[in-house]
């Protein structure tokens, strides 16, 4: 229960940076800051900055130089679910349990909308360097560094391109981890790496956060795949089966859920041990790998 | 002749340039680099780069320190027009006498390609800070943010919504020069502003660089809209009649040919003579505002 609130309390802190965010004048047509607000604020988890600010603090790092990135990181996987969900690409109407983007706003506003986001997410992660310096300066650069390689070709949109190329078609477990490590888990690793170039981590505490962060975000992808077979719409907030409709090989499709689900208890074991030689401060960290592979959402 | 040649040695070293920033083996799926390159390699006239460098060269600053950010910029520039030309947006088939992205690839991964071109620059960019620190990272950071500031809500991006909105309604001189100023003028600006920047130019000297950009962005501009009615389709290699065709108001629809022509003559006058007390390094800027201005695709 403790875990719990303090996860909500989390997100709470979360939606407001990411309100002050937008607080200043912005001299820019009202429409696509509603756009751009509206994914933003539609429920999402903030698994990706809680990650980031949960490795900071058990690090002991410094909170205050981190939140930009924090900020940062949620806009670019909030524009790369706007940008998924395009007619174009997965055709999807419902997001949690809201009309995505383009069906509010229509697709041309919806493409300028991710773009924009993903824009807007440098811009604020470079605004934050504003006031550092010297090694500091250079650390914090490194960590945006991380965090735009794990969303460029060499990571999330490298994962997307295999993904959207594997429809229609039969694939291996390789090319699907290929998908699943690039897709999800790169912008949850580099929430984890980010946070540890801030604060300065030892390499070996940063390699076993590291590892943490993989073992994570390779079960949090195959849950995604579990609950698009056995979910309730309803908590889901979209509809499931849309692998099948798709056509998409998934870890369920190639070894079948009771596997998927022995898998996913193996990796949450394996990320939870790689913390425990880290100490007590990494106890959210490893409830928070239990919430993410138990979770009906 | 010499500024003819001098362009065009100019083209051909950012060409050389932006192929090397995909020459390291690069681990993503072939098809979105092969889609990224078609058309940052689809004949543009780089004109944002060439405004960024040759501003730094007449203010003798470090050109090695510019060129990631002038790579950069030509990728943002590339990535807002394989966005901007898809089928929810112009719904265009040419572009440059070339099929555009969307044509050749899929929308799919024409709107991927566009992320990761923004992407791309943004990793370019901060990848030529590696080697800076203390004062000279400060500045480099500095122009970084100048530029994503001029592509994202308040720049590019702004003026693409704004653009947009315009469609099938009579607009008036306020909202067109909105979007002439934020949607090509504020790329063009920024290229000379981060030159500033990086070389540390004196405030009297960057306000006169800058309303020089300032003015050959708008006249650019125009341009497009009066080779829109009475270009060669074959020298543009797109389709004219296209802003009639969208219904958009432009600064030839508002003013008329002759107006628009004497207006781009009044701008090309005004952007040289706020360059020539800076002195004869700014001859080839004085040149180029007359190439933009006179040029017929």
């Amino acid at each position: 229960m403790i875990f719990k609130e303090a996860l909500k309390k989390r997100e709470l802190e979360i939606n407001a940076q990411l309100e002050s965010a937008f607080d200043r004048r912005l001299d820019a047509p009202d429409i696509i800051i509603e756009a751009m607000k509206y994914s933003l604020f539609a429920g999402g988890k903030r698994l990706r900055p809680i990650l980031m600010l949960e490795t900071c603090r058990c690090l002991e790092g410094d909170e205050t130089i981190i939140w930009p990135l924090a900020l940062g990181i949620e806009m670019i996987h909030t524009y790369s679910l706007i940008h998924d969900d395009l007619p174009d690409m997965d055709d999807d109407d419902y997001r949690r349990g809201k009309l995505t983007n383009h069906k509010v706003y229509g697709p041309a506003t919806a493409i300028l909308a991710g773009d924009a986001l993903l824009n807007y997410a440098v811009e604020t992660m470079l605004k934050g360097s504003k006031n550092l310096s010297g090694d500091e300066l250079s650390r914090y650069i490194q960590a945006v560094r991380v965090i735009m390689g794990a969303s460029g070709i060499l990571g999330m949109i490298g994962g997307q391109v295999a993904d959207l190329q594997s429809e229609n078609k039969v694939i291996g477990i390789d090319e699907l981890d290929y998908i699943h490590l690039h897709k999800t888990a790169a912008l949850l690793e580099a929430s984890v790496q980010a946070a540890c170039i801030i604060a300065q981590a030892q390499p070996a505490t940063q390699g076993r956060l590291i590892s943490y962060s993989h073992r994570v975000g390779l079960a949090f992808q195959i849950v995604d795949d579990i609950l698009d077979v056995e979910g309730d719409e309803e908590t889901l907030g979209k509809p499931v089966g849309s692998d099948e409709k798709n056509h998409k090989s998934t870890f369920v499709s190639l070894y079948g859920l009771e596997a998927s689900r022995v898998k996913v208890s193996e990796l949450e074991k394996e990320a939870v041990e790689m913390l425990q030689p880290i100490g007590s401060r990494t106890v959210f960290l490893q409830e928070l790998a239990h919430y993410i592979c138990s979770r009906n959402q």
